[in-house]
């Protein structure tokens, strides 16, 4: 997986927390218990926790889980070292090494793991297909695979780890990019023609976005694909096969055949996108087949990623090294951390 | 897997919608050029929209669809149908039938199929456990391993998929059952001394809470249980395995050991809870070891179970049957679906 | 595999021997040198021949074998017996059983292993597309798969296997059956137009051979099976699919979807046939899905078949018991064997 | 494999096409009712047809292709370009290209796709044993296990595979090479034993066919071979060594243990042959075991060879490129054909 | 596995302790320092130790086990029980419990969970071979094959595990049954000449051994055998197949084929013996095959049986249940368990 | 396999000849037999006698075996060549040739097959584990795992393999090393308390004799480890860790924790010695995961090593060529072997 850091806007700014999440509501209740116990005891130690997931993978959710700390931790009495958003992190590696007082902290273990765990799994899975692309772009498209209160952070992660663009409008602005996308087959089966729908398109849509058909609403695709064609001419950025797997899916014979024949059609312009259960396998087979493909939308191969579990615990308290039997006590060395707050 | 449908509160009015889910925020934005060109073409059909899963498993989503719908689509033109929350669901099989204007649906398809997607998968991964543990109790613990924009959801859907209860406040408040937990590792190690632990716990957390110790932060679990159990006496309700990997985790062999050694000590009426990578193999494993276990604690099961990708189809337009290539025109026929709205 | 003898013509007299097999230039050289020597030897004892296969299967050459055994062996001292053409014969069981002086029948030993050999290892293989369909008719497509001298041979081994006709005007002439077929894409490349190669067809040819149409030269396969029912109406008998694996080849689905949108243009009486790629297995899985289809066309699963190699032993030599090495010496009881000549 | 291409003789002027070939009678019985069509209807265009093999291999079946094929096309309208006889050729890899009028060849094609797709099956088979062989000569010897009315066509294809002669006079005419063969069991057990048998065969066969005794059929192989040899001398060339696979086959072991004993014997000039269930990977194991063996027979091993399915495709009509949905229209470049006519 | 349990002679007289064991020379060393230290802390509290093995099988080695407690235990303080010699044992089921003062057992924990591992791994060997034979009686062959010091007690085991006699005099000694054997290829080789060799054997070998001559050193099994029975007539009991690997190894169908050829020259009442390779898998296969074998030799297949590793805890110390870490304190229940003792 | 050489003492005047052995007890019965005919018949030719082993491997038993030689052999008419004990030795290679009158050696050649069998596999075994340690010493601990009367040679095997010492007397003496162990289970479960077991040890066992404890019995190892670090002080060697697998085994990570808390603690010098179940793949493992290990006790590894058949075969009779079917007549040329005798 190569090492690639995008270019990212200053997000943590855009990453508001949520009011449950302040409050901890999503957090395990077993917390709130301990928060009363210590406040009864009078205890409230500094303490050192450190962040490592299970897995290797591209690291996402720094940046979400900064604009919370900023919030909660004492600004007089705390420390935060992190790796970078978006980099790679190994195995067992402290991607987060948190020093406040435990109390301030206690209520947002739960919330600062599942940020991790989440992203970090949707951005590796997003950087497996990017890698197989060797370049040639790819676009999030899995929103409605997931539950909408995490789509958009689902295309933020996917963007992260390399994709060009993403299909929500919320995931766009996390990310600082413009939401991408053609146009659904609702729309072809109720104007009824996909000719007409993509003129549709393009009598009201603005001339920024292009104009890209899907073609495999009615007809034979390659059929389809000539006939938009012949009507569009220039003004046809590209076509979008999303054959269903009832019809034997888009294959990268599909894709030879499309682009020969619209090249005979004088129609070399017209590029070619691909979706459809895309996965870095299928990527690499379109791409070995010689295939000339212009973009893949990629759906649940991200949304289906495994959380990549990400493991909270206690090294230091008051500056005494300590660690619960299985772990090794004292702050773990790793001068790739940098420090943030 | 078995069909059980759990007792429900009247969940929908407890499911509020996001207003980034309301204004589309969270939709794909192909969704909002489609209401454009319709609306500028006076376009707004009467369609049937229907939507089923990949796999067969545990439906569950229902509920939060119903919550979207009740406030999206005009009252005076909408029927809906669906499976009902909690039941089981076969693949390909049409679980929530949508007939209304189609503009007032357009921007709510993505989100919805997300909710069912990622709700139905949570759902049937707890199924599993319950199935597995023929009786024994079972926990939702992973809020830790998914972003906590969901955890709630993640711990409802486990709870509609048959565990006792979970952890985070917010799942528990939507299914209508008490949160559950124990301590974490952290108290002890602050407190330094497990016994010292419990005993804080027990003087500071009202009696309805059952004592319940978490047993291998520094000790063998045996030697510390025993300790426990000598001190706390009757009002220690159990003991918590969640030995780490490191160690070898929680093994059918420790739990037999424990339970030999605390009846030796003449604590009988101490429980055995299990935690630290359960699931239904392994609590199958437990279960044919003969080791005697009073309840299991899951987490990245439930959290890791992949979406089962809900897809939504226009089946009817004005009353005629429509459909694109490679699905079937008309409504499909399914008695069990029950009209809800 | 069903033990099912198919009725069959006296096919025996149809199978005129080739000059090349009675001159002996299909046999091993070292049967002219053993003729040669036995010649001038003065030796040419009685022996008994036994021929049996390496595996189990539908048995089939031993009606071509008797065509040419009737030629070769003196009238007044021949014995023949022979398990039924068409019938099941286990593996190593004794299937045919000649007694003759040795120099009748020294020279097409070759011949005869060799015919039993390819017959019995197509019929097996049509057997068991056949066994798999559950009474859907099965036609022969292979031919332009095999060598043109005998793809006749195999067509005739394909319905003693059961199918219920072939493609080859040889084949069909030997199996007593009338050839089956419907159009070559090539006709529709030429025509320019699938409805106009149907409508040709239909002016051309004689009114008892079925109009079925091939769909998927041009066009998408529904779109053009409804366009062409609409044309033709009763006249047309069905269509054919023979989608190739560049586009997914025929599925399931795609049954199902053509019958669907069939029915609802008011097409219920057009057939659905199937090729292209046709295994048994692939058979039952279309059976298991439920889409209805009217006829498969199996190509090289029967022409790939591997030969059922069949050995021939001395076992008696002057009535006396004999075998080389490694074999049992005498007649082998078989009480299936009937006598032919 | 490697790229050889053996010497051939002029062989296209041996095939001489059957004329139930000539007349169509293995031809599909579609092209049967397209020629009636197209007359019908006055239609005969140029067209160019591909042909192109599933798999790659050894390109085998163009001599035969080419000696119908003058007799059939117009000689003032016709093209050819093929690949050599005997050449590599990939999967897809367009080998033969006829440019002629339609209705001279249409009834042609199944037969030259069978012709191409059985010999290319069989010379790919023999070369992956002449490939293991490093040198040791390969003689087919399966002609027992095919059809007689191609068991010539397979012999041929064997030597143009690599090996190195054929047991069938007609595949060695073919050819143009001298079959091979030593003697078969048959002879030995009616004149009842070996000694007697060879002597025999040295009396009456003329001296320039090597003396080469089969030595299983009675004894063990070593003591065989031993008195063979002390009785023949230096009139021995080699023995054959077939031992059945009830007797455990023949191993690298029993050839070491014979040539060790000949030669303690003083008969270090007698070969060993050895035959029965030979494969490319039993000819390694052979060879890696450092047993000297001076020939291999190879049968079953090219006779199951699966046929390498050829296909034919119209690319191009009078001149305008063409094609079926799933290919791609015009003639295929492809720099290696070679014009033949 | 059947649950036999073969009569058995009072065998523990028979196995004499060896002075090395005795002095304790076998045992690990830190037993002897162990008995150094309590000596000199004046500590030997009466304890029970259990042993029990890691795998199900047929127990063996409490004969002679107790050969060795009957002359260390104080015969006034020894409590010993145990699971029948020759009975199945389960995994982890106790198999022997001692009761006795510590320092009376320390030296020999080590011995006797040797003892029982080794000899329940060949036992259950064994029985392996016996239950896959059905009735056919097997004879252990294999005592060049483990060390001479133990090899007796092998074959012991041997006859535990079903077998009907064994090679070794020392084993048949101590299970009480005649030794078995044929003839070693040595005095063939030597005596130069198979028929001479038995001819021999026949001279000097008193009458009440039966003769078995083995039949591969020189010349085909079959000759072979058919020229001893002509010799020997109705003084040849059997004769042994024992052909190497080398030539193929002795197969079901060599036997077929030797029994048929014997009757055919009248020699029904020679009995088939075979050897070399033997597992209960070839036992089955021999049997399905349907060829007639009067007993079996095996080897190998005992000789590296793995030991069933037995394992020695204590459960109870001065009467007061107690375990280290891992394993449950107190006697372990186990009914089935006899006292000896 | 590394091809190491150890030092050897002169171990051949410590194997003395067991009086079972030496009187033919542990031969095969057929030996006596034989000896009784040849003697009868006034036979006894000089012979070379060849023993080869199946597998590769490190040869052991060679020196054992020369101590029976000398005692059997006719001094006046002997020779012995061998391969060198511990050396590499190929499968199928002479390891060990023998030239001497019949009778002198015929009855052991079972026990001399035999010796090299089982300690050639088990000197192989230990090779394995030393190759994988990469130079961390490694014990033999298996003697409860193997016969007593064998114990001492499988220690002494795997002191040829390369382990550093053995736990029983018998091996270290054959082997001429220091025997090597710790303490059992059963001293601290009956001293009662680790600390107190290793202060016992420390009191009554010499100085030159390590100090190492044994952690696991009741307590939490690296609990028990750090109590006893405290108490010991300079004087502890190091500790043991044996967890049982009913409690994870020991892992790479318990080391790791182990060793970073005993560092913490100031302990240092406490070495970290590791037993329980250890094979080359985990002795890797642990290697690769960086915990630092001072040594391995290996068991079972070595205990359960298959023999590696060793065969015996006549190879000349007074001084003639000659070999039983299947093997090859002569002398057996082999450079490496060495004349001892």
């Amino acid at each position: 997986m190569d090492n690639l850091i995008p270019n990212q806007p200053n997000q943590s700014t855009l990453f508001e927390p949520k009011p449950s999440v302040l409050v901890g509501d999503s957090s395990d209740i077993y917390f709130h218990r301990t928060m009363s116990i210590l406040r009864n005891e009078g205890i409230n130690p500094n303490v050192v926790i450190e962040f490592f997931p299970q897995r290797s993978g591209v690291l996402c959710g720094i940046n979400e889980a900064m604009a919370l700390l900023v919030k909660v931790l004492p600004e007089s009495d705390r420390e935060v070292w992190a790796l970078p958003e978006g980099g790679y992190v190994e195995a067992k590696e402290v991607s987060l090494r948190i020093k406040a007082p435990y109390n301030s902290i206690c209520l947002y273990e739960t919330a600062i793991s599942g940020m991790l765990s989440s992203s970090t799994g949707w951005a590796t899975a997003a950087r497996e297909c990017v890698d197989a692309a060797e370049g040639i772009p790819i676009v999030s498209f899995g929103a409605r695979h997931v539950h909408p209160n995490i789509s958009g952070n689902m295309d933020y992660a996917s963007i992260i780890g390399g994709c060009e663009s993403c299909s929500t409008i919320l995931g766009a602005r996390l990310a600082g990019v413009t939401p991408s996308g053609t146009m659904p087959h609702a729309l072809i089966l109720i104007v009824g023609d996909t000719i007409k729908a993509i003129q549709a398109f393009d009598k009201h849509i603005p001339k920024e976005i292009p104009r890209i058909a899907l073609v495999d609403t009615f007809k034979d695709e390659v059929e389809e694909s000539i006939n938009i064609a012949k009507v569009m001419r220039n003004k046809l950025e590209g076509v979008r096969l999303d054959t269903p797997k009832e019809r034997g899916g888009v294959t990268p014979d599909l894709v030879k055949e499309l682009r020969a024949k619209l090249n005979l059609a004088d129609a070399h312009h017209v590029q070619i996108f691909v979706s459809g259960g895309i996965t870095p396998d299928r990527i690499r087979e379109f791409i070995k087949s010689g295939a000339e493909i212009d973009g893949f939308g990629v759906g649940s191969f991200i949304t289906r990623a495994r959380p990549n579990d990400f493991t909270a615990d206690i090294h230091q308290i008051e500056g005494k090294p300590i660690a619960k039997r299985g772990r090794l006590p004292g702050i773990t060395d790793n001068p790739r951390l940098e420090r943030l707050l």
